[in-house]
């Protein structure tokens, strides 16, 4: 049986300030991120975005970042790693007490914005976040960039790890993503992000933006529900793998 | 066996800015009262703070706010019941995921604070705070002010707790703290200090600052390590209640 | 020649969170009250608004609040009154610097929120509101609620002041504004509003929740820009103005 | 007439945190940078401050930094050029406020920690640091680290400046600082401190730290304030300087 998740960001409203279409996307996705303070969120909204995970059986995991609330944590920033490690560790609390508060497990952690950047291909502060996460709880799965040092840094610290690849970012013939800087790196066809992640499901790869293809593993599928197109674009993924039998489910269960 | 326990609050360093004598102090307390980044206190100092209660088999307990760094969470916000709640969780959860990663489990809760002020007069917010205690863990005790309306809705809400006395402050004949804007409501002579800790320990009473007997029910008592002389302050204390015959150790163990 | 001011909030997007109708608004408004960072903005936003307040030539004015980003400053906190005159002196200062950089001169203060609701009854803090504004500069208008303890504070202190009513909102009997948790505080009928601003500057009067005519006596009418029916509402009220020959300029000029 | 201006940081304390000597090194220095709530500091603390400043007449500058209180400002983040630009004129503004309030001029602003440390050699940076500068007002002084990328923004931009040179700092040959993670890079000795002092001022060079003489040309000499033996040095430099007949006066009197 072929299987795959779909992990979206949500929980990132923040006082008064709305942001995402959680509502309407939390049906359509097996696995979200929940953002835990530092970059958006706060604790009413995260108690109600695990409400709403927990309604609907979507699996959750922390979203840690940077501490820039102003930046959305996409700044980087030259914090140590003994700063990251306390900084995710707290996160992932954070977001724990809201899951024990309502009796759900937490899944997994995936690091935010420029954090994952960051630990894309810095082994120390990939190794940080997967040592902070191995140490709350060694049932939890980091969330990596297939292809990435954090896929090293989970090996080397033995915690749990799923990779993900992007439905609808391009890549290059090595397997990475191309920068958004870039033209083309965002796909915004809908029918073609659904067929690309339909063959990174099923064949293990994707035509690469200089149209060769290029090998993916990958556990979860990152997908987004900042927009009312990007939760369309959802439903479209769901229809294409339902169709050729696939199974969307959270990699955890 | 007469027993008791000393609580001190901890951890109340923020970035480069130093506050109390934790290194000192932590050796002589039974359980400390970890400040979660809403008042004071950071993630890598968090981080220390667990290490070194470990270190010292100090209880540990996390010790909510309202958010209000600038203002150390002395001042009163008329949060909502919901976003208390909301607030009391997250601060739980971010010293649970410390906890778990050195392994040590949580013993309390207590307020900090304007929050502390508030519980111990309005029913609504010290519910609040009890079911926010009780959903995280139901094996987590709320630590209540002797007397007051917090021990009211843990009873109510059904989450463990216990009575604290404070060792410094002078007592009303109903049992109720004199309130620190009047002359005599510190206690600054440490033989005096001790000898009434001990009088609440092995009598259940002290004298009132009118001169009388009133009932006072604690489980732990209230120190500081916030100056060197409060840290002679604790010793003198365990020193007279150890030759009293008195143990002392946490109320969760 | 009958004159008044519209002043509305502004600038109240936060980092990537974006909040109100600030572009379809300001041509439309005299004045604007210009959220500081305390409870809504941040540097770049403000730098935008100030400049595009300058295009449209609505005359600038600050909108301090309590330090309460998460609750977009509208809980009431403890704040000392050497702490609101510092954080209100932070707040003008910050815009100040904005509005030095673009050559612009600042109109007028007006506090935000939870703040306000204190200073218009609480003479103590309306006083710090008053005498901060005065320090900073002689020149400044305060914005004060129409017959407040604001109006006192400022008379007392000696600084400029014009008083302001509100577009959509109930009146008691006395000339206060009904509660928003009475029904039919607000009122949503566009050309009743229209009318009843017509009434407040033409005949100084309004008519209560219970139907008597109350006196209103203002130089400026709160209007919102946060919904597109906001904006509707302040051009049909601008109609309305023009058509009875009214002047629509800010109160300073 | 020989004469020098000595600038220490200020105001760094924060709540209930304190932070450096500010009433003891106040008397010795004749310019201060100002703590403007973004790497520490808070409002009350920055009117006290502005407020001591004039009781001893020392000059006031801004001290702006990345926005980042936890890590005091210390950790580089990657900030746009706008958001620095933005984040330099709030922090002026702010301070500006205060110097309103208590009747004073502002003379200048120096950026704190990480943010100066970037604009040492990032033209970018430094420009939009300057362009912020004169924008807010072509009267102010930007305070720059001698020989470096700094000045050459401040030429181009065309805002008044000044260089400066640290007393208890190594140099390189090239006339850089020797960097703190290198062995010899903080000088200890009071008495070398103040000779090195009196020779940059008086012969406009000073001794390598590979024994060369090297050209150091600076109207300020950044001194510290943050320990009693800080201020002792800044005593001993003082009383050298005056003995060698130099005036020791802010530079923009």
């Amino acid at each position: 049986m072929t299987r795959i998740d779909l992990n979206c960001d949500m929980g990132e409203s923040f006082g008064v300030y709305t942001l995402g279409f959680d509502q309407d996307a939390m049906p359509h996705v097996t696995s979200i991120n929940v953002a835990c303070g530092f970059h958006a969120s706060d604790p009413v909204n995260m108690m109600k975005t695990v409400k709403l995970a927990k309604q609907h059986g979507a699996a959750i995991g922390a979203h840690p970042s940077f501490p820039d609330l102003v930046g959305f944590g996409r700044r980087v920033m030259a914090a140590s790693v003994e700063e990251i490690k306390a900084d995710v560790t707290y996160q992932i609390g954070a977001l724990w007490g809201f899951c024990l508060a309502e009796g759900v497990k937490m899944q997994h952690v995936k690091a935010h914005g420029a954090l994952y950047n960051v630990a894309e291909k810095d082994l120390a502060v990939a190794t940080a976040i997967a040592e902070a996460i191995k140490a709350v709880d060694p049932g939890l799965y980091m969330l990596c960039l297939a292809n990435s040092t954090m896929v090293a840094a989970a090996k080397n610290v033995g915690v749990k790890y799923v990779e993900e690849a992007f439905a609808d970012r391009a890549y290059t013939a090595q397997g990475n993503l191309v920068s958004r800087k870039q033209p083309g790196s965002v796909i915004h066809d809908v029918d073609l992000v659904a067929e690309r992640v339909l063959s990174m499901v099923t064949t293990g790869a994707v035509t690469s933006i200089d149209g060769v293809q290029v090998p993916i593993s990958a556990q979860t599928i990152c997908v987004h529900g900042d927009t009312p197109g990007a939760v369309a674009m959802i439903k479209k993924i769901r229809e294409k793998l339902a169709a050729a039998g696939v199974t969307v489910q959270a990699f955890g269960q």
